[in-house]
């Protein structure tokens, strides 16, 4: 994966782009003044569905201790290899927790059974409308195919997957960081969160 | 704040966009095969810098338990009023931590002490470039600044402060949804972390 990189950038012009688009918003603000916002979208969240994505705490419970599910992939938008949760796009008429259970299955070969399921999360609404779901999944692991789970990868999709203590999973995020890999947000305020109850004892 | 409302939305072409921009990314993936990706990314994150903006987990200590600072403020690109954490963006030569006090104090009035920062997490890094530190901030509440603070909003920013005792967070999350707010995905994974945890007493 180390090999991945960026070779060339350009402009994309809004005719050639097939995933996400930019768009010019006019909105009336609080006091009633019409303003303009520009906001990037993608282009592939279902009709009338609610949301772009889900992102799945998947867990494993092992005699040792809990283990969350983790992915290194290479992202070409930031040129490095990321640590993030198992995630996908939703498909036309799927439920959140469909998706969940057949992504996990797809990119690490675990099959989960869901626990919760998160209100609607908005990535970054100052920038983009993009949102998700996190499921949580528990993996039972007596489970035949929980032995010896095996991706199901796209043509394309590279991923390489890993497990880490979730008790430990904050000074692993700054453990990763350091060897140089980039933290996704929902691992890293997962983890912050997890870090500050524990700090607090909350 | 509930006047306001998105009138229109349009395709917004490249040469107009101010603030973001859509990238056509040529790279090389891990099998060493040239592959073209789509990126959305912000025109304004300082030269050289690391990162485009920074959130604040600044932290109320009161007898009666710790609280969190949260906004609720409308945000165009998802046409709703969002619960998010204080955040901005870093201006040229400015650190993560010179930023976080800096803004906290603009939008919130609150005076706040910098306590930890976190790795770069990345907002969406198969979407988009967008990344952020958080800061964590303790505000002491014996300054007399903070007893009555007052914000400094610039023209056209509309933010309303409230608090929440920081062990309740992951409830009050669901109990805003139920109201009709948008969830920041940094304020529902930290809460998400933090429940995690109190579950499993970590």
């Amino acid at each position: 994966m180390a090999d991945a990189k960026v070779l060339s950038k350009e402009p994309l012009p809004e005719d050639q782009a097939k995933w996400i688009k930019l768009t010019k918003i006019n909105y009336r603000d609080p006091k009633g003044v019409q303003r303009v916002w520009e906001s990037a979208e993608r282009s592939t969240r279902p009709k009338g569905g609610e949301i772009d994505g889900v992102g799945m705490i998947a867990i494993l419970d092992k005699p040792s201790g809990k283990e969350i599910v983790l992915l290194k992939q290479y992202r070409p938008p930031i040129d490095m290899i990321t640590i993030e949760v198992p995630a996908g796009l939703v498909d036309d008429g799927e439920t959140a927790e469909q998706a969940a259970i057949r992504e996990l299955r797809e990119e690490t070969g675990f099959v989960g059974a869901v626990a919760e399921c998160t209100p609607v999360m908005y990535n970054d609404p100052g920038f983009c409308n993009t949102n998700l779901r996190m499921v949580h999944l528990t993996v039972d692991m007596d489970l035949p195919e929980n032995q010896n789970p095996k991706p199901k990868l796209e043509e394309g999709e590279f991923a390489e997957v890993f497990t880490v203590k979730v008790a430990d999973l904050w000074e692993e995020c700054h453990k990763l960081e350091r060897q140089g890999f980039a933290i996704d947000a929902r691992v890293g305020s997962f983890a912050e969160g997890i870090w500050y109850a524990q700090k607090l004892k909350l």
